[in-house]
């Protein structure tokens, strides 16, 4: 899986100086919305099928500021993944190579009506798909 | 009808010590709509009745910089309603009683398809409320 | 301290029809920003001494969701203070009293410089008064 | 110049179903940025040299709905630029080549201080790389 790349905004930014933190949650989003779609599973693709994919926890550790303009480099991993629930990790680089930031969420999969989906029944072939890129946290 | 009030908060400041240009568009859309809830006709209640009201168009100025944490007061003005358009009109004003930005949007209702609908045969109730508040500007 | 409170936005909704979860991060800054203004030290009064105090880390987990135009209630609570590190606890209910989120966030405190502040010893009269908050977590 | 593109994220979806309108005006900027580092001028250079560039207003007319996850083609024209006054015009366009947005923006450029500048005096270079790019609205 190729990690993705984010250019920060200006609108990002907040008075000091930096990218306002709320943005790294939106920036986990992206790349998470860039892996699903890279192994054949956009979210666009799932909400046909009438699945959405609430979040359900977060945590997260800012290391360094990023800052206008810089690309940062967001490489994806899952790491877990049950009857369920979907694990991701993210780490976030700046163009010196150095982590801005890393963190994990967790997901569940709903139909429209907010009932929780157990992937392996419903979405069998989604299941499978996720269940080849798990590489468990050393 | 009352004015609306906002704080400015932190995330919504950027790198130049402002607040973002981005922002006044969206203080709009909460002075808008708490402006029709006053009215008694909030978008829960519209949407509730099938019907959602896409921004058509918006011209705005801006006069001063807002700043974190100011109180800015937004006065909501209804200058026009044709069969199928609503026009408003804002004027924010910063503790210091100054114009910080003046602007007008214009807004369509429409039904869940995307159906234009003409507010005097579908909402009559509705048309006949806006109807009452039209303040022309001089 | 008295709970914040926040209307919930429709810009703050997303195409699942529910509040977009990088929007109660916001809102734990939102909160955040009104406790230390309630304590008499808000951050327009810390960055006018030359101290910002930026996020290093935050946990939180999604559990229900808020939604347009509900009133969301949250209460702060301050669990930890070491030398250099602010621990704070966030519970947000919707107006039926339900639990819709639950957080921790971790700051420290920096001059303008990005130097790292022990609170005690730059800012006694703040440490004192967050001292006397803390309710540590049971 | 070439067009830039942004790729619809869904954080920028309301529920409505479609892209929030404030999001456009952010996307404004991001052409803008993109602009003016394809022109050698980058905000970031601009703010190195002491110089900010506030907005001063903006029109603008929606036309479509932009839809997550689209990739929207925006072209940005120099459309004026007086002694203390640069205006840009922007048309969007979805994949189907469908123009979804066309807008204008107004620009002064201010040193640190709130100064307004006279880009032929203080930024003569930046002065002569935009006069080449004018092209006068039909």
């Amino acid at each position: 899986m190729q990690p993705y790349h984010h250019t920060v905004q200006y609108y990002e930014t907040d008075q000091m100086g930096i990218v306002h933190h709320s943005n790294y949650i939106r920036w986990m989003e992206e790349a998470r919305v860039d892996y699903l779609a890279q192994l054949g599973w956009g979210l666009d693709k799932l909400e046909a099928l009438g699945v959405v994919s609430p979040i359900t926890a977060l945590d997260v550790r800012y290391k360094r500021s990023a800052l206008f303009p810089q690309v940062i480099a967001i490489q994806v991993t899952l790491t877990r993944l049950t009857g369920v629930r979907l694990h991701l990790h993210y780490v976030m680089k700046n163009p010196q190579g150095e982590v801005v930031f890393e963190g994990n969420s967790e997901h569940c999969f709903q139909d429209r009506s907010g009932r929780i989906l157990r992937l392996k029944k419903h979405l069998p072939g989604f299941a499978q798909a996720l269940q080849e890129q798990v590489v468990p946290e050393p």
